[in-house]
């Protein structure tokens, strides 16, 4: 063991806001790109979609029923029904080439463009056909069942604004006015680095002095959720020259997880130092306190502990608004929230921002006992988590806490026994 | 045109719940399929999974600092330090061989096998190295920092149960318990048989009498949403022959868009009808008055009116609550709910279930004028959706009613102007 042998804990370490302001004052949405309609829901809009068509570009039938002039109507009653002489037939697709002169009509469908020289569509149910004539039995204004041109979007409208999140109707919309390829916010492209000489990759057995890497599972799952591109990647030994290489890879957001604490495997905080700018290193937080996030170049790297559930809590606090902001999305925590009572108080200290998972019962909220940043368990049992803010020593029994759910729905938490 | 000529109204409407009911009874959760670790975030276990192994499987030191017997250190103070042999360094998967004796210690790194014999790490900040010794400045107890063995998870636990919809921490802990592919539901196959002569597929530009499908690409995202497997499609003739192939073709749930009403073209009721059961036919909705849910051999049917804002309010109603259930998810709607007054009343009727786009504006409910089933822009406009039930004629101006959200985030919402 001839390396250098630094075993000491961190100086000083900073508040969670100093870096969460850092971070929100750099992360700036990435350059756009064009994608494909199929793929854009859940994508940010870079510029504002313009209409550049009408939607119906067409007069259009909203009924199944006759074509006619509405004038010709007037005076129809079930007692005194007016016939017209059948032209044709129209389809939504399929016009009716003829013209609707006063005393005929054309059939349509719902959809089908309005013939020429109609302007209301009598519908089917008041009407019916025979020999080459139909029998109307209702009146119909000018305008009634019709469509019209641009009804729903007209050439020039602002249809969609630059920032906003697509949605499936928004998708829809965009097709509908002749959009195939939106100009959205490029995804950030996320490598993951993670080291660990006594980890074996996601699949394997656990076996002698050997554990699973978990976390790469976990990050890979957040940064989907948070719109990022996960780049391939592999575990890689402790070893600097390949820790170094990575830290270099192209990408717009690097997560290194394990040795990224002060000791004496844990290249990353050096190299990052090295190769570009260490910002912060040590965060008055638990768990996470060893976290870390630096800059090589236009990468921005969070280093983050190896320990499970610091890892996601510090991916949570950092990472996951970073990555969210660069594609365009808000910065903000994105679980359901839900404010509830304490069952117990939770003891933090001033200074300090904790992340507490808890549990739900009898709709009190439950902090759960084992606390260990190594414990994953605890974030499979507890039913989301609760920030304890730096001015605050803890919070007392009875206490109104907002709860982060971690599930998309509350009915599908089923949780440990 | 030889074809028979049915231009009717429905006869008789379905109250929305009794379809509801109906869906609900049908729908079981699919048979279970082995999932990739990697894949399986979102899914829904078919059987809980139990841990065969302890996590940690060793005894681990959770601290960077020196393995030793705890009660060789009684008595060390910074006024009188003692003093170890330093036999060497255990480091994560690179155990120490040795044992620790009596007055001698192994430096250890977080998450390195305690070496044998030692029973507590004493932290780096308390001792200094020199000279092949440390000295310990701070007592230390047996079986301080050290994680044990099953800390995390024991063999035997029951760690995640039936029914669970995996969160990015559940796939850690599987990770970590050695669990390559878990056992989940399978994903429900859809096939969309999306039909019209008028329809030109997504991506092309609006021209002549042809609109551009856009009902594919909303029900794209809202399929993908709600955990089912989109198989490939393409748009149809309205030729019943070609229709016949596709409701026959391999699926779990078929979506029918278009030609699903009582017209000339309305080809799919009859097919369904034909080759299968038409359940429902004709809905007490608006909109989506049209919709109806069949069943050919295993496969369940939902006919989708043509009409953009239609279709997407049927799929809401009976097409996804289906779908989720199908792969073992909750029935229930997924969007965000909000409470909030009501700007404006809203006019419905009693006996029929509306679904009304809404507008949010100084923390009011403000409903969408424009309610055509044909405005595929009125859901973009809206923040979201409130249901009007059918016991009621409709919401008075100051009731406060529930919105379900179309956002995932409310901040992401950039409304038309």
């Amino acid at each position: 063991m001839a390396r250098d042998v630094r075993m000491k804990g961190f100086a000083e370490r900073t508040d969670v806001e100093v870096v969460d302001r850092f971070l929100a004052e750099w992360a700036k949405p990435l350059p756009s790109e064009r994608v494909s309609l199929l793929d854009c829901v859940g994508r940010v809009l870079s510029e504002g979609v313009r209409a550049e068509v009408d939607v119906p570009s067409f007069s259009r039938s909203a009924m199944d029923g006759y074509a006619v002039r509405g004038e010709d109507t007037f005076g129809a009653s079930n007692y005194d029904s007016l016939s017209f002489e059948l032209l044709g037939t129209a389809l939504p697709g399929k016009p009716f080439d003829g013209h609707v002169e006063r005393g005929t009509a054309v059939r349509v469908m719902t959809g089908a463009p309005l013939p020429a020289g109609a302007d209301a569509v009598v519908m089917a149910e008041v009407c019916s056909e025979s020999d080459g004539h139909v029998l109307v039995r209702e009146p119909v204004t000018p305008h009634k069942h019709v469509g019209a041109v641009g009804e729903d979007i007209c050439s020039g409208d602002d249809v969609l604004l630059p920032g906003r999140r697509l949605r499936a109707q928004d998708a829809g919309l965009l097709a509908s006015i002749g959009v195939a390829e939106p100009l959205c916010v490029r995804r950030p492209r996320v490598r993951l680095v993670v080291t660990g000489d006594e980890l074996l990759p996601a699949g394997s057995q656990p076996t002698g002095p050997h554990i699973v890497d978990s976390n790469s599972v976990v990050l890979r799952a957040l940064v989907s959720r948070d719109g990022g591109e996960l780049l391939p990647f592999e575990i890689l030994p402790d070893r600097p020259e390949l820790i170094r290489d990575a830290l270099q890879a192209e990408a717009d957001v690097v997560l290194v997880s394990g040795g990224s604490s002060v000791g004496q495997e844990d290249h990353a905080p050096r190299l990052v130092a090295e190769l570009g700018e260490l910002h912060f290193h040590g965060i008055s937080m638990r768990p996470s306190s060893p976290a870390g996030v630096g800059q090589i170049g236009e990468r921005i790297v969070f280093l983050l502990p190896g320990n499970p559930v610091s890892c996601l809590c510090a991916y949570e606090f950092f990472a996951g608004p970073t990555i969210r902001a660069l594609g365009g999305r808000s910065r903000e925590w994105p679980h359901r929230l839900v404010r509830l009572p304490l069952a117990r108080k939770i003891s933090s200290a001033i200074g300090r921002t904790d992340y507490v998972r808890v549990a739900i019962e009898a709709n009190k909220v439950v902090p759960i006992a084992t606390s260990g940043a190594s414990i994953l368990s605890s974030t499979v049992r507890a039913a989301g988590c609760v920030i304890v803010a730096r001015e605050h020593e803890g919070m007392p029994e009875g206490a109104e806490v907002e709860v982060r759910l971690y599930d998309e729905h509350p009915s599908e938490g089923g949780a440990l026994p």
